[in-house]
């Protein structure tokens, strides 16, 4: 499935990705340089980027130029590395490791983390908004509108919200659906959309099955993270493994057993992947990112 | 010098504002519920509104519509709200008491206070981009981009970051200054420049005397609140008093003595009315505005 095209496309897009962001993201010698230099160790050098690469897939699919998509890219980026950011706080995960190195509160203290965190968020908006993205300036705006509410209270931060209520609780299978399609899901969304909208009017015809597998893909990508979470070493994983149980947290694996759980996630591949036949063969591309997302690791 | 007149204006936009942010913020119904409650315990019932009362003054100048004053209101003011939540956490300030009333982060969590300041800092982007403002589409583009600027880590994110830098050292007075241009400044000044741009195309001749104006209102405003921390009680003041000596923090007092920091008010407040001359007798309410800035205590 993912053959060694695919492995070539992918590395030059994590490339050129890492390189966008090292040139937006603001010189570590600028002052605050104590800022500006834990903005870059939050978001620069890890991460398979993802998001990234699903904005540039479903971008190249409506024919949108590669440096809109870089923008956009880092964009979701971006938010994705402040929430992951704040999340590993004390106050909330209390996690000490990510990708790899020490996370962002260890290396630095509590009060950068947040200011990061946050400074991270705001120059996302910054980047969609300052130079001309999409078909037009009324259509960038809502690119801006569409990654506010996907990362905004009915969104990430909301599914984070969801996420923390949850500890300790027993919840149904609708409820950690409903939790995830927030948490991790409208982001992922959001990246496609974004993605397809560089080039694609608001009413693309090619909108609406490119919606339907981002949704598909973002809870793939939330069930394929819980199996990680129960099956992987800290060490394979870059972060801490096992939290989840430890944190008392309902997940795929806690609610459905890890073969069944394994076997959603194959079945949400399929769906995902058929929800992109209305787009032909050159959606391939995503097709290929979709059994990434769930042949990353097992 | 603030007569009448002003006392119904400001009145009449504080009221205004108050009802949009409620209007624009999420229902305390709609799930995540307890984070949406939080956004509103956090932006709601508080404060004298300065940066919302200059986006109106200044957009009644270049005249903007009401309407689209409001949204630029609560958008400056939410991206206050959001600083002051997180300001007021543990690892930052650690303060109880903020409008007279619990800090988020002692009302509900503290978890709940970082995601309710994240999720603040989205609504004011969503404000900004979700319907029409400003001369055109792209005009509303470069208003985001000030918004961004100004509230990031080279605006005031950066200057937070700045003054925790700043506890127990021995800074100069230019070092003070550009931190506060930076820290109250910059989100002050943008809420001048917001204001206007509901209108003012951008070329228009005022944005240079009002964004002037808006440099000297931000300096001004830190001042004051120095002076007024350091000479208040906390009854008085609504949040703690006298706690930026308890946390060593360099103040304007500090550096220059109660007196002295008093008389820099007074001149500061001077220069900032100067500016407005070119703006002729249409620019009366802002000086009016920044004289109440500077006697609104003392």
């Amino acid at each position: 499935m993912s053959g060694s095209g695919f492995q070539v496309w992918m590395g030059s897009i994590q490339e050129r990705t890492e390189k966008a962001l090292a040139d937006l993201l603001p010189d570590a010698a600028i002052a605050p340089a104590h800022l500006h230099g834990a903005m870059r160790y939050a978001a620069l050098g890890g991460g398979k980027r993802v998001r990234a690469l699903l904005a540039h897939a479903a971008g190249e699919l409506t024919g949108a130029a590669a440096d809109s998509l870089d923008r956009v890219a880092c964009a979701v980026e971006l938010i994705h590395a402040y929430s992951l950011v704040h999340d590993d706080m004390p106050c909330m995960d209390d996690d000490v490791l990510r990708r790899g190195k020490p996370t962002v509160h260890v290396e630095y203290d509590e009060a950068t983390a947040l200011l990061t965190g946050d400074a991270l968020q705001t120059l996302a908006f910054q980047i969609l908004a300052e130079r001309p993205l999409g078909p037009s300036a009324a259509e960038q705006l809502d690119m801006i509108t569409l990654l506010a509410r996907a990362a905004g209270s009915r969104g990430m931060a909301g599914g984070q919200a969801l996420d923390l209520a949850a500890v300790g609780q027993q919840i149904s299978r609708e409820e950690l659906e409903f939790m995830h399609l927030h948490k991790t899901g409208a982001l992922i969304r959001a990246s496609v959309l974004l993605g397809a909208r560089c080039h694609a009017g608001r009413d693309d015809p090619m909108l609406e099955p490119l919606d339907r597998f981002g949704k598909l893909a973002g809870l793939l990508f939330q069930v394929v993270d819980d199996v990680l979470d129960a099956q992987s070493d800290t060490a394979t994983l870059g972060k801490t493994a096992g939290k989840d149980a430890d944190h008392d947290k309902p997940t795929y694996v806690s609610l459905l057993g890890l073969a069944e759980a394994r076997a959603l996630a194959e079945s949400l591949l399929a769906e995902a992947q058929a929800a992109l036949a209305p787009l032909g063969p050159s959606a391939g591309r995503l097709a290929e990112l979709a059994a990434f997302i769930v042949h990353r690791k097992f």
